[in-house]
């Protein structure tokens, strides 16, 4: 088959999967974790065969440690799907009930999205957690990662499927895309795939966005603010700082530019250098920085790169509004914090930044699905629609309505003499009727 | 001010908006229906001159009428936002509160997409439903009208503006773009416009979809189905079907293409030919069909055609599942209903039909934002994420997280020894705190 074959297959097999039961669901997520576990020497010895040939193109050792897929990890995923089986099913769920009139009643439902296009790098461990998800929340799923993890991925995407159909899913829910050519063609399926998630760097992303009308959900940028206002603790603001920005350099919700009000500059810049020397963390500051501590100066574009590294730039402002108009203007709309111990200043800043996730007196690095308490992420989004921040199984399920009458029709409504409708707040769920 | 300097204002204006009060909106909604009051003679001047033009240029007569602002059509507007200005704010509910750990809350709370582009076509009604929707939502708009309104849009843009700053609205939160240079350029303002929602024709909606990267609300076609099912009684059928396409044909939740049981259209065909004979409707049917009664030849472009006009295609299935793959194959997932007196097919219809609205026993027509009592109603959207089927105010808002700490750092919740997450839901609301 065919990548757009594969996609209508998968499209056909999500109509069954959307209706099946949460217990349908469960089952199925223990007979793939049983099967993990089961496959694990298999599982292992794919993986095994990726790393060598990895090692010949001479990936680098961070990428080596993504690819890697041990008994450890085996593990974990099956932990995850252990946890995932106990999370509450999103489908199906009552959003609203509403009497229209007597004996037409509406309710509004959720259902699954419909049809998923997840494309991510390296890491087998992502393939078994959103194919899990979409399966959870009765999504259909095509998924293509890194070409690095393809024979693990081939085994895992197998087991996946097979343990599925074995307890009951329909046949074809799921499928593997494995060349660049497919994602390219995944891209024009506006018709077959309800949205593309895209997990992997700022410039892969960015072009998936630019080149689909499918819906997208996801993050470019992570460029994160921390502001330190006038009347912030000075230690605290440090220690936040220190958390933001090393305790791990490389990931979306790490700090990237500090914001400090003029007021407390002189006092908190140099006890914010001290840590910072000590955590071997190079500082680009603008001018005004530069006439109170030492530091590299800080360009117009570093207001708008996400260094990923220990590089943090620096900014002294004149007020919160300041602060407020930087982040707007250079942010990516990710996560954003204010460091004060003024109430009213914290809130007209949580109120006024346009930011996913906006903090106050807490390290960015909080704005993530795990600690959320979400249970399992699907990723984080930068979208002002949908979904927003760190997203978990809510965000693979939209709603129908679904209106039950008894013969009503709308001539009745209007004209002369109409009937009116009642619009009355039902206290049922969709599901007591049937 | 060109239309990227207009966008920006809004950009800028909107984050002001957004944190303004319910009782600041509503004040400035009741300023805007007492100038449409106080300026009626003025709008209905440049009504005239609207109409004049258009009378020149031969517009038929159904736009014309479209068109016309008189004294009754300021008296709806007005009534429509007194009405808009007694709903709840959807602005600053809080979604879910949680303690991730003692003294580390976090908050979901609904806020204001931001900015949105809408793009209509000639009813000036639709400028004042859609700038006060926005404005009790908190998002800034920029409104792009068919030019044959052109001079009555802008004094009811200008009304709405200045009434709304004079009630402390920040100036700018609503712009005019009037050409279709502008809205060729609103296309690629990814940066600065959160929101398409484009209302008019298909091929217009169309259009707007593959030419942008902006997330689009809307539908472009509007092909609804009825199921005729074996087990349907006939009388409710033919009274359904009837009301479903001919109590106003050009709208898009009217029918475009009944599937009949085989079992029952024996029976219930030639019902349904009498009733759609006086009612002037021109039948297309499958070859099945056209054994039982007389009708045109439907051809396989008829699947996938919305007439929007006195005529309704008809296909004979075998079997519920045969009508189900019929309507997710050729429908547009918009609204599909059943008639059926058995309730285990209904509910199977209503959970195999990928459709924003889904009904049982009642006419197509109810899928409206009116008649489901959601008050207003921004638009129908087919998109399978955000918001489906007939969309009110929640709509038009997403949510940001909101996480208050006391100097926590996520270094204390990892390595040895570290702290747990307590994630215990809170009852609190958000605005408790402030």
């Amino acid at each position: 088959m065919n990548i757009v074959q594969q996609v209508e297959s998968v499209k056909k097999a999500q109509v069954f999967l959307g209706a099946l039961s949460t217990e349908a669901k469960n089952n199925a997520l223990k007979n793939i974790s049983y099967k993990l576990k089961e496959k694990a020497p298999e599982i292992i010895e794919a993986n095994k065969r990726d790393m060598e040939l990895s090692r010949k193109e001479d990936l680098n050792e961070a990428l080596l440690k993504r690819l890697k897929f041990d008994e450890l990890k085996i593990t974990e995923v099956r932990e995850g799907i252990e946890s995932l089986a106990g999370l509450e099913d999103p489908v199906g769920k009552t959003l609203s009930a509403r009497e229209l009139d007597k004996g037409l009643e509406l309710f509004q439902v959720s259902c699954p999205i419909g049809v998923i296009g997840m494309i991510f790098e390296s890491r087998p461990d992502a393939l078994v957690q959103i194919a899990t998800l979409c399966l959870k929340s009765g999504n259909g799923v095509i998924l293509k990662g890194g070409h690095e993890a393809a024979n693990t991925n081939r085994i895992l995407a197998d087991i996946i499927h097979c343990a599925s159909v074995e307890a009951g899913l329909p046949e074809g829910w799921i499928a593997l895309a494995e060349s660049r050519e497919d994602v390219a063609a995944m891209l024009e399926l506006e018709d077959s795939i309800d949205l593309l998630i895209p997990r992997g760097s700022n410039s892969f992303v960015k072009y998936i966005m630019k080149n689909t009308s499918i819906p997208v959900m996801g993050h470019a940028d992570g460029i994160c603010h921390l502001f330190v206002d006038a009347d912030a603790d000075i230690p605290m603001a440090v220690d936040i700082t220190d958390d933001a920005k090393t305790q791990y350099v490389a990931v979306c919700n790490a700090v990237e530019t500090l914001l400090v009000d003029s007021r407390i500059a002189e006092s908190f810049l140099p006890e914010l250098k001290k840590r910072m020397d000590e955590k071997n963390v190079e500082l680009r500051g603008c001018e005004r920085t530069g006439r109170i501590i030492e530091v590299e100066a800080a360009s117009e574009e570093d207001w708008s790169t996400e260094y990923l590294d220990y590089i943090l730039s620096v900014k002294v402002v004149d007020s919160e509004d300041e602060a407020i108009d930087h982040i707007n203007t250079y942010g990516s709309g990710h996560t954003d914090g204010i460091i004060t111990s003024d109430r009213e200043k914290a809130s007209r800043f949580m109120d006024l930044v346009d930011s996913a996730d906006v903090l106050w007196n807490c390290s960015t690095r909080f704005a993530d699905g795990f600690r959320y308490g979400l249970g399992a992420e699907v990723g984080i989004s930068t979208n002002k629609i949908h979904a927003r921040g760190p997203v978990g199984l809510e965000g693979l399920v939209i709603y129908k309505w679904r209106l039950i009458g008894n013969g009503h029709r709308v001539a009745d409504y209007s004209g002369d003499n109409p009937r009116k409708y009642t619009h009355k707040q039902l206290e049922k769920r969709y599901n007591e009727e049937f």
